[in-house]
């Protein structure tokens, strides 16, 4: 009997005024998206972007953890005032706000005794029993709370640190997927591509997606499968469908 | 008397698999985010990103609509049989879902009597009532339903609609913004920042991020606030840390 694979999915909680006010241009939605999907099986099912308020936070903590099976949040855990994600995880599942002794000492060592201040101190402060997610390039840790794991908002260190998640892990059914580049626009061929999507629902996601791409108009029809089977099937009629239609596939 | 100016806020509801898979980079939020602050005085206050599945369309669209002045959407309004975001809309308020007249005129006109199939033709089916959001790059309007402005996905697209969104929304009062890039580390500010928070804590929000610059590691303070005078007073006592600290400011 071949043992079953779970699904395992996942939400990104982004906590930063930065992003919302537009500031910032996110780039670890993408980010992180990618590396489940691809190096852990894992499927983002929602992100949410809030501010650095304290019962927000608490509230959608609580909420996406309950759903979810892991929670990323990102953002909120560096040395200054509006660094208020760890402080508030704790208040979210009733747990001591402390400093964690393992990360203490990461932080001490890196920046010497002397220069150990309290801003920097406050980088160890953790929920109570909250495992380390070591960072090998500015040292303060992330930190993993039930099943919400914190990372900072800073996307190179965010990357750096993010393989030293998959310790805590349960990993999924990886998704398989595979992109067609039509030369042509979405109304030449949405009848169809609903009439294969129906045929395939339960197994395989279609997604078409306009592109521009040296003044011409594309289209990227977009299939995603746990089953690679199933994947093959789909993209057979797919080419059919083109061959009928006498579209120009572009080749990548 | 002076006449006093609501604050407004928002929230941004991004449909779409191809921002949960990671192989579209968003471009929506701070796009939308930075025009919603600077153009019309409005703040967003939560941005969500969801798969294009109806029933999760519609009860984000209930949640986010009864919770803030407006909610932008973006995706999910082309031809194919992933756009759902109309429908599901008009199932959210129990409207009817059909062609709207002039929608149905204006994309009739562009792609003529000949060309214009049903694939073509969907993409002017609303929820009764919908106001149109009119569309300069490629003729599909976008619509309003209620307080819900519904964009296209396609960044390029959104951007040349934007403006038609004006005449629907009520401007609140302008966030003014001071960006100060100083060459230091934040744990060498947080203390003072945190205590200058605290003093103007109820007129400016003061923000702080990291940089990485040319090689040198820096800080950005950010102070956002409605009032041009306190704004003014925050960033002197700013400017007051940085000569204490002897912190290098970089000039923008």
């Amino acid at each position: 009997m071949r043992k079953k694979i779970k699904k395992i999915n996942a939400a990104i909680l982004i906590i930063g005024n930065e992003i919302l006010s537009g500031r910032t241009q996110d780039k670890n939605i993408a980010f992180i998206c990618n590396w489940l999907n691809s190096r852990c099986g894992i499927s983002v099912k929602e992100v949410r972007v809030i501010p650095d308020q304290e019962k927000i936070i608490i509230d959608n903590v609580l909420h996406l953890s309950k759903k979810f099976n892991y929670v990323f949040t990102t953002g909120g855990i560096g040395p200054t005032h509006d660094d208020i994600t760890a402080k508030s995880i704790s208040k979210a599942f009733k747990l001591k706000y402390e400093y964690h002794g393992e990360a203490y000492k990461i932080l001490e060592k890196y920046y010497g005794k002397k220069k150990f201040n309290d801003g920097r101190k406050k980088m160890s402060k953790m929920p109570e029993g909250a495992k380390l997610i070591y960072n090998p390039s500015s040292a303060a840790p992330g930190f993993m709370t039930k099943n919400v794991l914190s990372l900072p908002g800073v996307p190179s260190i965010l990357n750096s640190m993010i393989e030293n998640c998959t310790r805590y892990l349960v990993k999924g059914k990886k998704v398989h997927s595979k992109t067609l580049n039509l030369y042509t626009v979405e109304s030449n061929i949405s009848k169809q591509l609903g009439s294969i999507q129906k045929k395939y629902k339960q197994f395989v996601e279609i997604g078409s997606y306009p592109f521009f791409r040296l003044g011409k108009i594309g289209v990227s029809i977009v299939t995603r499968s746990s089953s690679i089977f199933k994947l093959k099937k789909v993209n057979s009629d797919l080419i059919k469908l083109v061959k009928i239609k006498k579209i120009k596939v572009l080749k990548t």
